[in-house]
């Protein structure tokens, strides 16, 4: 029972205090975390704040591509990025279950660690529980994130007009095929692997042209299809896309048709759409090819009067379907 | 079943929305909320910044005083009032298990909305998660907060010297029996009721005596037992209790003879323990009185040099014992 999670691990007593001293200090702690505070006390900076919050139940927590560590860091990140902001900060609290091994943990500390790194955020406050065997799943984590935003940054579903053209940053459907593979057994012949990622170096590289943004969004659960719903809702204007301009991999494009899934609703970790004025689009695309994981990105469709909020896709023979939100994502536990 | 959760509400799509929109925002929801972002963005103030984060796993999630609801803003706002900032927005991320009651659900998000307002902070952004059956607990929750720190404030464990007075803002114990007497099915004649509440006046009650004040913390897993001994070590000092001096009611001192427990080691949930200069210790504990709930605080013991940063208390019959930092709470699940 040594090397694995037991009840007074979250007890708050020495056990606890072990945990936290010897494993999460060390592999991802910065100088605020380290200083076991009830919280952290962090320098102010001149701006607006970015403050999301996430938890992650992913089943199984380790998957192609990825595992539960780096996907709650990413997914933060990205949410505080879709903002406008730069992350700074981000608070790490997890949810054992009673006989998790603590190598698997240490192995997800460890990717928490490098995916902190990677997109420029300090681990600053944490909190950890345990729950009783049957009560968890291995390992559940919440990350909560602060990042400032810049003056001059104005983002918002109000400032989209139609004609405005819809940037999406990379391929779809990578992360919920990844998962779903190793949770069904099942494999493709070409391998799918999650896309989660940090947007940071991507959302700043759009907002390096001035103005030239209205929205972003990371196109998470209920993948591309909920996202541009509920972007289209807010700004009670119409959207519409070119399918043949969605860059879909051909290990999602097989494993979808096998499965009987539409790639459009399938979660994305890694994934920006943005809706951006016409003119400068091209503009941004060249921007944005240039970031590292951005490398398709490509214009999508446009934005159009409609009093409705359709979102319609444009088919390769001249059909076009409507993209509705649907009742919830086909995969469950997916981030 | 149209009376329970189901996966589909943690899915992104419609249903989920619905959840949200329909009862979430309108319960609990600020203007940040209910504008449905990826995250919330919040005007910066000046100083610097506190930022704190907490999963709450209580089972069961309605007990005596309280319910996890409360309980979650209580926590996350007395973690940021302990780092000296007055507690500005929280953040509340729900991991549901299918097969939850709505009923169950809306009455905690009620809870949350009172305890958010009592203690004056704003529910800015949100996440919600639906794990299968027998993965979770009927509702978790984390919430994470940020606050503002004023000009002046200075907290620090290293700020604290031999002297200095400890002060106690009510009686202790009485969260946890609390818990443990409705899950166990123990009734006691004195019935015990959770002590949850905000610190927020009662925090800034203390450092309105400028400069007074050198750390302070809320005992809450391990009891007033573990937070003084993080405490010693983090100041390398030692701490002397005066046993009777420490508040304790009928009730608790009751349930903890008949269970055998220490109410010292017993989590608290509206309580905080400040370190202070001892020249104005009476004029803080006046102060620290005229706080609803803090009416019975009070100086419990004293700092002095020991470079073991050992915790003892001196009994009414001129003995003392150590209190060491147990290996964890004696009670799984407390908050």
């Amino acid at each position: 029972m040594a090397d694995r999670i037991v009840l007074a691990h979250g007890g708050g007593g020495s056990k606890m205090l072990d945990l936290i001293e010897r494993r999460f200090v060390p592999a991802y702690g910065g100088k605020a975390l380290a200083a076991l505070g009830d919280g952290a006390v962090l320098a102010g900076r001149p701006g607006r704040i970015a403050f999301a919050t996430d938890s992650f139940v992913v089943r199984p927590y380790f998957f192609p591509g990825g595992d539960i560590g780096e996907l709650a860091v990413n997914g933060t990140v990205n949410d505080v990025a879709m903002c406008g902001a730069r992350p700074a900060f981000l608070s790490v609290g997890m949810i054992l279950e009673e006989g998790l091994p603590l190598a698997d943990l240490d192995r997800i500390s460890a990717s928490i660690a490098r995916a902190a790194r990677r997109a420029g955020v300090e681990i600053a406050t944490g909190d950890t529980k345990v729950v009783e065997r049957g009560k968890g799943d291995g390992i559940y984590i919440n990350t909560s994130g602060i990042g400032w935003i810049a003056d001059g940054v104005d983002l918002a579903p109000l400032r989209i007009r139609a004609g405005d053209a819809v940037i999406l940053s990379g391929p779809i459907g990578e992360h919920g095929i990844a998962v779903l593979s190793v949770r069904e057994g099942i494999s493709f012949r070409t391998p799918v692997e999650s896309d989660t990622m940090p947007l940071v170096d991507a959302a700043q590289a759009l907002l390096a042209e001035p103005g030239a943004v209205r929205m972003m969004r990371d196109p998470t659960r209920g993948g591309l299809s909920a996202t541009l719903n509920e972007i289209a809702r807010a700004a009670r204007l119409g959207i519409r896309i070119i399918e043949e301009c969605v860059p879909v991999s051909e290990g999602v494009r097989a494993a979808c048709e096998i499965l009987g899934l539409d790639p459009f609703a399938i979660a994305n970790e890694g994934r920006l759409v943005a809706i951006v004025d016409p003119e400068r689009a091209d503009a941004l695309v060249d921007r944005l090819r240039r970031v590292e994981g951005c490398e398709a990105a490509t214009v999508i469709g446009q934005v159009f009067e409609d009093r409705r909020s359709l979102v319609t896709v444009s088919t390769p023979y001249g059909g076009e379907r409507v993209l509705d939100l649907s009742s919830g994502e086909p995969l469950p536990r997916i981030c």
